[in-house]
């Protein structure tokens, strides 16, 4: 059976990353789709590990050649998502996990709408606060502009065809599991199934 | 938080009574919506846990309050489900179970589009066979008209928004329990926690 895609989206210190990882400790068949760049691979960075390292004539062969599912630039450098390396996980019948940004994100919904969305949230906005100013990293002024940035991308979360509150990494992972279970439950692929197709 | 509703729905024989038993076994916070009728009781049922039993008059002056749910008339006899107990149910954070027949699910979704409505389907056609002819209760062509009917009432779950396979009750009540958990990640209800209205 084909596997299906996910998006995993939330705002900076949402806590998403742990969250992916502890998913993939528990959850089989899934896929992670690895991010294609242009920038240059780092000490111990492993070419289709960490990224695809592609070079800037190729990444914009790419884009025209429409080999991805979303791509930005960043502090002059290409980042994105190949298309051949989720499809041909779905077509393995694995899921694929998309960490990505919010923008990411809706170039993804725009191509392909099956696509499963779903936003990470935290318990509440005092609560993401108190997170961002922990790490003790950010100076009161890149806390509140993370903040306002988080508020703006919350505004995208009712879109989403999920919300998942990020109380504990348990929970929300308990939570991705069942909503990735309840979507193999949808009438299309299982009618076909049932009817030998 | 307000609960949901859930219909459970699919054709006779495919075992739906055991899994909602299952279901409620293991999964806390829900509730059983108790049919109303105007049959008479038999020995050992009781008001209010087997059944609502009304008089005719009653069941009539219900279906003229619009105090239903759907109902259909069988053999003589008034049958539905009432709205007022799902109502409080929900309002007490209960999920409700609605266990009714396919016709009376669509009256259901017309009233409530926002009803969760899943259907339990055989593994297989030859499967549902077996199984009501090992019943060995059946004769060659009542099992035969079960089946037409049966798959006449399949036509109906394209239109769910989800198709579980009785493989194993096990099996069935994991995916029901994980639908449950994914259907109270919707953003409408996620977003006014978050926001703490």
């Amino acid at each position: 059976m084909k596997g299906k895609t996910f998006i995993i989206a939330g705002p900076s210190g949402v806590g998403k990353g742990t969250i992916i990882q502890a998913l993939f400790a528990q959850q089989k068949n899934l896929y992670f789709s690895v991010s294609a760049t242009t920038r240059a691979p780092r000490p111990g960075e492993v070419d289709g590990v960490h990224y695809h390292f592609l070079t800037r004539e190729q990444f914009l062969r790419w884009i025209e050649e429409d080999a991805f599912l979303e791509h930005a630039e960043y502090i002059g450098n290409f980042y994105g998502t190949p298309k051949r390396y989720v499809d041909e996980a779905m077509d393995r019948g694995e899921d694929v996990i998309l960490d990505i940004e919010v923008q990411g994100a809706e170039q993804v919904y725009q191509k392909r709408p099956d696509t499963i969305r779903i936003f990470i949230a935290p318990p509440s906005w005092q609560e993401l606060e108190r997170r961002l100013t922990s790490r003790g990293t950010e100076t009161p002024e890149k806390v509140r502009s993370r903040l306002a940035r988080a508020r703006e991308e919350f505004s995208y979360a009712e879109g989403y065809n999920y919300v998942v509150i990020n109380n504990t990494v348990e929970e929300a992972v308990r939570e991705i599991q069942a909503i990735i279970c309840a979507e193999h439950c949808r009438p299309a692929q299982r009618i076909a199934l049932i009817n030998g197709m």
